[in-house]
């Protein structure tokens, strides 16, 4: 999360363009056509359509007859995939600026992602040992000053409390851009001896870290996120639990998220600033930069001894403690849209899906109104019992296409459809997210609410297995092997990543991304057997490396 | 939560004798016995007892012959409540003091009934309508000075940022004390028509407030909190929110932390900073004095005409929104404290403890231990299956008797007792928190799982309502209804709560707070029918105040 913050990003989108976005999506709301602008722009903070000033012509209905068109709103990903990507957090209301450049309001549709995300890792967490806590945000700055490696990285961008209560402070006070000084502070006064290790903590909390370059998720002034800090009493443990907690992100990704991460162990150059080793989940977004989405860092003692955090070990010795720490931010909710999103919007795996079935119920006359919305409402009910997260859209301001686009652009995985022949015959029409059109579409499903649940649930697990696949194809077919340098630059000039055997100088790591753009995300745990031969040096190498442009 | 922040507190414990208490505390550490001293002052983040490096002796066991004492390190509560406030969250590992003045560290065990805050409150305000969302924390200073009321009562103790990525800034920021100001700055923008009406969001978040007189939980430099935030169409509806929102405060505060509150209004005195009306849940402490427990603020429409809210009604005219804004903080902890705790330590409520159930499993001899811990594990697996929150105690560092203390000095409400005899005879012994001694003890209830979680799911609600039970008495037995202000003096130098009919002046308000320290807490919404005379001016006063010092 933090080694290639320290680092100009050469190759991200900057806010100059994100804010020329931002300006031409508020110029578009004016011109668009009324039924999809309004329900588009409408900026409530409630995830369900809102209304605008203008009617919306609710006679036009029947089945998907009245699509509305996304094309208007939402930049083809093809054709641009950051203002693609601000177009989707804008009209699905994920998020939206705030007043101080580079800050970000999370909306509630984001922020649901965010507490799936929550309600997953806070019981791993639980469940690997940690109890979670909290420390106070304001640092004195002379805790910043004491690990030297960390306040180097770490001083370019700092946000600074210096008045307080009307007056200039004598010790100006660091808005916490990450926790270890005040931790390790903590902590040397909770330890005392060999008993009181491990101590495993967790805290959820907001961080700030002054960014120049910002762009919402991915890169914020302040962002929220979890920071896990561990201390052990031998280095062999404190590797352990920092291996343990990338293994947590690993399964989270692909498990919840069906982001194919790769797991592996940064460079020297990219690692956390007063970290001995920094593993990290490596994330391949749809324009194929990398997104460092996670870190966990073995700290070994290097904070340890910067704040004298000792204890007595079985024999009666004192001993400086092993540390981790590690992180997953609202980053990641940026990486959510950036791997399974499409054309048509957002488009979010079961698991981590606010809404996972939307009902739209269907009708013509006055008369077929009621039995209808009966049925929507039992359906809605079983499935709800059932454990599964629903949302019944039963306003008679918009028409059942204006309802599909609109959910398929929020990126809810499966659509429940009913009219009044569904009613009649008992059944509803199930539609897939992740396959557009008929193909996508089964008719008949009976309402029974054991078959339909089962049915449901068993679609879910599709789309979530189904999403993952495709990510690892993309990923897969977007990943070069390189045995040269040559190789290395004309995969990267491709736009893809470049995977080969490293063992060359930091220097010379330093020379490919001035050259390429592209940075070595990750040393990879899945190694490839046999000997291997640096692409750069034709030295013996070890271990191959990935290399790629990044956010 | 914050009018009464704006007045100085001339009766509460300030921070020196809260540090000079820190200091006798951190000197009795070092003369107290070995094996007690060692596990209260073992500052370890585990919520188990730790060790240091004085073994304890182990011989010393059977029931509850070996008591520890807890005299030495706990306070008498009648002898100085402060103290014994402060030693609880010491010993009981609730909280520590943060390096920076004012600011507190929150260890797993006070975060841990924080959490059950979160969990009950999160679910309510859902049930409620209320999205959850993520404001930033920082706030353009011009923003704070839009609302004239506003800035005068938060700027004497706002945290400004002044240099972010290493420059001065043009603007100064804000680090939010409470965020009505930023959230009207995106409500302007999300809202445009009644449709979009009532827009109702909740967060969770950190503020910063610097206070002067800091004490842990109930007033730190920074601390955690909700804030929710309303806007609507009708003035009546925004009232209608704001009293919503203090019943569901009154309803988690008698049901769940067995706190008998007495909510009311606010007198325009003690009102927020930019409302028209506040109300408030109002709790009485151990030592009498008033916490102000919860606030609900009907905020009419002073931000939405300070920001420029507005929205279209359905006649087409523009109008500016009504607002509501209501908070429960980390303040709530200290008033769980404050309420139930005895001399013997902490004691938790049920529905809000950590812990709710502790297994100390009891030997003597070594052939023993393997049967007596078998039963304790499955005992523990059988109410954990049904739901309760369960620690087994099976550290053979500890005596039983230390163990009893430690929880008992912890607030877990009840205790299971298993020895070899019990195993015998498949049974176990269960001791109360809130009733000492053997008369809370029960002997032979049997292992068997079902009757074993009826009878401990019976005793935890006989607990939980007992508990309430208790502290409405002692309220009750603690309010006296005054009808003159030689009454009200009397009552308040007796350190009682003075209720009393009131219709006299803001100047009258001011001149009892500086006569008798006492502030109108709230004119609670239970009346008492019948005319009345305001005790201060002798004219017909419509309504009751209740009086008291208060933290």
């Amino acid at each position: 999360m933090v080694s290639s913050l320290r680092l100009p990003t050469l190759t991200s989108l900057f806010s100059p363009s994100f804010t020329r976005r931002s300006a031409v999506y508020m110029r578009r709301r004016i011109h668009l056509r009324p039924p999809l602008a309004a329900g588009f722009s409408a900026q409530s903070a409630a995830s369900s359509p809102t209304e605008t000033e203008d009617r919306v012509d609710n006679k036009k209905s029947g089945r998907v007859q009245d699509r509305g068109n996304t094309d208007g709103i939402i930049t083809p990903r093809s054709q641009d995939f950051n203002a693609w990507y601000l177009d989707i957090i804008a009209n699905a209301e994920l998020a939206d600026y705030g007043p101080v450049r580079g800050t970000m309001v999370i909306r509630p549709y984001g922020y649901a992602i965010w507490e799936a995300i929550q309600d997953y890792l806070n019981v791993k967490f639980k469940e690997t040992g940690h109890s979670n806590m909290y420390f106070p945000q304001f640092i004195p700055y002379s805790f910043i000053e004491k690990e030297a490696s960390h306040v180097e990285g770490f001083s370019p961008e700092l946000a600074l409390v210096t008045v307080g209560g009307g007056k200039e402070l004598e010790e100006k006070l660091v808005v916490r851009p990450t926790s270890e000084t005040i931790v390790n502070h903590m902590f040397t006064q909770w330890i005392h001896s060999y008993r009181d290790l491990p101590l495993m903590i967790n805290q959820w909390a907001n961080v700030t870290r002054w960014e120049m370059r910002t762009k919402p998720f991915v890169r914020t002034l302040e962002f929220l996120w979890q920071e896990g800090h561990t201390a052990h009493a031998t280095p062999a443990e404190a590797e352990n639990e920092a291996l343990q907690m990338i293994d947590v992100y690993t399964k989270f990704a692909y498990e919840q998220a069906a982001i194919p991460v790769i797991a592996g162990r940064k460079s020297k150059v990219e690692t956390f600033a007063g970290a001995d080793k920094t593993y990290t989940i490596e994330a391949m977004m749809g324009d194929r930069k990398a997104l460092q989405a996670g870190t966990s860092h073995n700290l070994g003692q290097n904070f340890s001894r910067a704040f004298g955090t000792q204890f007595t070990d079985e024999n009666g010795q004192r001993q400086h403690v092993w540390q981790t720490s590690w992180a997953i931010s609202t980053r990641f909710v940026g990486g959510i849209i950036m791997t399974h999103g499409d054309d048509t919007g957002l488009m979010l795996p079961p698991r981590i899906a606010p809404i996972q079935v939307v009902i739209v119920p269907i009708w013509k006359k006055v008369d077929e109104k009621a039995g209808v919305l009966d049925a929507a409402k039992s359906v809605a009910e079983a499935l709800k019992t059932a454990g599964l997260k629903v949302k019944l859209d039963d306003t008679d301001q918009r028409t059942p296409g204006w309802k599909f686009n609109f959910w398929e652009m929020k990126g809810v995985p499966l659509r429940i459809e009913i009219g009044p022949r569904d009613v009649s015959s008992g059944s509803v029409v199930i539609s897939r997210r992740d396959v557009p059109g008929k193909q996508g579409k089964v008719f008949g499903i009976s309402m029974e609410p054991s078959i339909l649940e089962a049915y449901v649930k068993d679609r879910l697990d599709e789309i979530q297995s189904s999403l993952l696949q495709k990510a690892i194809s993309f990923r897969d077919s977007n990943i070069v092997d390189v045995s040269s340098y040559e190789e290395l630059k004309e995969a990267i000039s491709l736009g893809k990543w470049a995977r080969g055997p490293w063992c060359a100088s930091d220097a010379d790591e330093l020379r490919v991304k001035e050259e390429t753009g592209a940075t070595i995300r990750c040393f990879p745990f899945e190694q490839p057997r046999g000997t291997k031969t640096c692409l750069m040096t034709g030295n013996p190498a070890e271990e191959v490396a990935i290399f790629a442009k990044s956010y």
